[in-house]
Parts: C-alpha cells; structure tokens; sequence
C-alpha cells in the first residue's frame, strides 16, 4: 500500500499493519496525535485536519455529523484499522454514526476516555468540563460521566476564548491568566472559602484538544487541590488498550501522513503551538471533501 | 415577488424595488447591516450568514471566492437589486468575480469604502489597519490605499482575538482593554513619545465586521488624536451613493429577510451584541449552500 510508512512495524503474518486515522477540525487535535504518538510510537498514522470548515464547535449537530462521516471516509479509503475522532465536537455528534459506518475498526472518541479519567481520579464526585460552546451544550461529557457513576455531580462551562488564545500562541503571561480567572473563578469559587467542599469541584476535564496547550496557565490558575484531566493522554491511552497486541520491533518510530481540507502554510505555522514540533507546508497534502 | 416587504417604497413605475442582498461568514457582517438600516431606513434588506463555513478568515483564497459566489446566488435567486459583500475577508478575495458574475446590479464590498474614508481622513496618511489574519495578508486594504494615495503608508496587523471576543459579548473591562493594548501599543507606540510623528499612523482602519462592537474599548486604549474609520459606515455611505433617488414614501421602515446556513440559536443570541437588537430563532430561515 503506497501509503504506508517504512517505519510500521511487522506483524505476525508479515503484512504491514494499516495506520491509525485520526481526524480533527484543525490543528487542536494535533494535541490528541502528540499523546497517541507518544503512547504508541511504532504506530503509523494518518492526520486529517479539516481546516476549510472548521471550527465544528459553532456548528449544528448534523452539520457536524455529516463532516465527520466525510472525513472518516477519506481516511478510510486511505486504509485505516483504527479511527480516532480527534475533536471533541465530532465525539460529541458524530461516535454512533461512525460506529454504524465502520462496524469492523474501533473507532474512538475523545469524550468517554476523558469522563472515565475523570471519575477515577475524583474524590468528591464533583466534576467540572470546560468546552466549546456546542461540546458543553450538547451534554455529552455530563452524560458520559453519569453514565459512569450516576451519582456524580458536572459543572459545565463553555470557554470559546481559550480555542482563539491558544491559536494565537498566547498561552501564557497576564492576558492568558486573566481568561483563565474569568471562566474558571466562577466554577471553583477561590473566592468563596466557606463554601461546602463539594460545592467545589476537584476535577477539571478539558474538553477541547486546544486546551492542553493552555495546560500550564490553567495549572496556575485553578486551586493546587484540583486534578486536571487532558482527554488527549487518556484518549491515547485508551487506543493502546484496544489495539491488538503486536509483535516485531516496536522500537521504529512510526510515519504521519498530514492532509487537509485547506490552508497548509496556516496549518504548518500553528502546529508547533499544539503537536510540539513545527510542520513544513510541503509536508501537508491538501485534499478536497 | 413574496419575500417582498411591505415596508418597502414604491418606485415611479408603481413596481416596488427588489431588496438590498448583503452577505457576511456569519454575525459580524450584522455591524454593516446595521450602519445599512440607519442609513436607507426605508430599504428592505436579505441577510445572509454562511454561519455553517465561518470564519471565512482563516480559509484560502480558491475556497473564500467560491463561498462567496454561493452566497451571492443564494441572495441573487431570491431577487435583490444590490449586493453588499459585508465581510472584509470575501471583499478581499470575492469582488472581482463577484463583479464579473452579476455585471447587472451594484457589488459593494467592505474594503474600497473602507479605504476611502481612511485616505480621506487621515492628516499624515499614514494609517492602520486591523483585521482577522486573512484579510491583512491579503493586503487588499493596503493596496485599496495605496491606489488612492501612492505616497501612503500603511501599517496592517491582524487580531485575531478581537473576533472570538466580539463574539462573547467581552467588549468592555479589563480582559478587553489588555487584549487591545497588546495589539496595538505596538502601532500606535503610546510608549516612544520621542518618536517622529510620521512613525505613529494618526488613523485607524476596523477592517473586520466584528471590531465596531469593540469600538469603545479601542477609543480608550488609542491615542485621543488617532482617527478610526469604521468600514460599516463607511460602506453603508457607499451604498447609499450608488442606488438611484426614490420616489415615494421615505419614511417607512423597511424590512429584513434573514438567511443562515446554520445554528438559528445561537445566530439570534449573538445578534444582539452587533445588530443592537436581539433577533428571535424563529426569525431566522436556514438554508442550505
């Protein structure tokens, strides 16, 4: 297969393992694909940022739905044995109509993984998400974590400003802590020390894969006792359990294929914010949907 | 015709004229609509927000032109007698085949009136334009300017963040003002009181739909002697220029028709924030591109 890097690794019968698809309405899921290379660098994948339509966070549940099953498509047709729907508005909309399109691949959102984190790590059972607008709206983290434990308590905020800071690169000095206070003051009420503790959630999911990029801001920001949840780690660590088992080396770094729906010199100047190193525009393959 | 208003006023043939077409990537273009409105009060209006495929700022030139031209038939199918591309990105990668499309009817973008009042105002001509990242790197304002004025200079920044502002309705306070100053102290350098005169643009250009919602943050932060030109009044006088006198009745309001391609929801509630009033889902029609 021509799409295949040459650094995937054999498996028992020889053949080389399809990639890891990963799609994302831009840049942000460059975080999720940083923590999947990390948690399984053998691998090889193939990322696909749908930049010609993003962001999916101000767009109708169908709208996203049908995004996503074109995106899914693309990649599938490049050959994938996994799916990984790096955007927590496709999670939000779009896991059960792939999961009907692709019944053969494990296909998994960033969503679930992040509200199961959440829910182990918690001791109050007080959790607040923190999203774009529709990911907050659609209820699908509170619904994931009621699902868990149905006891549980959610707050959730949306924080759109994050998503264009972080694209911005400002990710830290005074303006960025001032977001943070903004949106967060409120839910963790640092300001109310006589307030009962479980008033005040200890566990704060980041419901946007732009968010990790803001991760050391957000640390300051909120109370020492509060455990930050980064769904793009838990969602790595959730592909590497369903993965099958593989033999030969696992010790070869494995190849990304980047595509896009638009503006490659755009996607390769930001990318360094959330994937840790910088893309050259001639790495990104701009494909049509 | 049924989408006709019966606000509208009555020509000297006794036919009542077709609506002024305006066309935005989504809410912001509403600044212009509104500047539209007070001037030609008696005119009726379709709206446009192509709200699915916003923004259009961060989108490459190929795919803004052919957003644009969907938009302009979406508008054209419907009967109107003068487009007004009210988003400064399609005005600057739109006009000309915009133009060469409908030869027949009046296209005014944002840019040209923008321009205009820019050169017109300013003592120094040397003037500032802000916008999202697309529009400054097309440059369209900086040679919009430099066609009238040769000798002009311009210092163009984007600012990115305005808009995600805008959006939020955080167009006062403190986070405001800070996010202004750190785009343009560095334009103005409020800081080099030592610095020629001729180094420091003695006007400024909101060459984005969303920065007129910010209007009153940026006059406090900006020197008192700087000029800013707002493009929705600008172009709302352009407009005004172009359409033939009327005959009948001027004092009737005219009507609005409004169009989105998606999220009717959060349309109405943001419109507010840029129309001054607050629009009700049900007033919005979505359709499809």
């Amino acid at each position: 297969m021509s799409t295949q890097g040459s650094g995937a690794p054999i498996d028992a019968s020889g053949a080389v393992p399809a990639p890891i698809g990963v799609f994302d309405s831009g840049v942000g899921g460059l975080t999720v694909l940083r923590a999947l290379r990390d948690a399984l660098p053998a691998e090889d994948f193939i990322y696909l940022g749908d930049t010609a339509r993003l962001p999916y966070g101000t767009k109708s549940p169908e709208t996203v739905e049908r995004y996503s099953l074109q995106c899914a498509e693309a990649l599938w047709v490049r050959g994938i044995r996994c799916l990984v729907v790096a955007c927590n508005t496709a999670s939000a909309f779009s896991l059960d109509a792939l999961r009907r399109r692709y019944p053969d691949i494990p296909v998994i959102g960033v969503i679930e993984p992040g509200a199961a984190a959440a829910v182990a790590v918690s001791g109050s059972q007080h959790i607040a998400v923190i999203g774009t607008e529709a990911t907050i709206a659609a209820g699908a983290y509170q619904a994931a974590i009621q699902r868990l434990n149905g006891a549980a308590r959610v707050t959730a905020a949306p924080c759109s400003l994050f998503v264009a800071m972080a694209e911005e690169g400002w990710i830290e000095g005074p303006i960025a802590e001032a977001v943070a206070h903004r949106y967060l003051d409120p839910i963790f009420s640092a300001t109310a020390p006589a307030a009962p503790a479980a008033e005040v959630p200890d566990t704060l999911v980041l419901g946007c894969t732009h968010f990790p990029a803001l991760a050391a801001v957000l640390r300051r920001v909120l109370p020492v006792t509060v455990h930050i949840v980064d769904s793009a780690a838990t969602t790595a660590a959730a592909v590497a359990r369903r993965l099958p088992a593989r033999t030969g080396s696992g010790h070869t770094q494995g190849t990304v294929r980047w595509l896009a729906t638009d503006g490659a010199a755009r996607f390769a100047r930001v990318s360094g914010i959330f994937l840790g190193t910088t893309l050259r525009v001639g790495d990104i393959e701009i494909i049509d949907l």
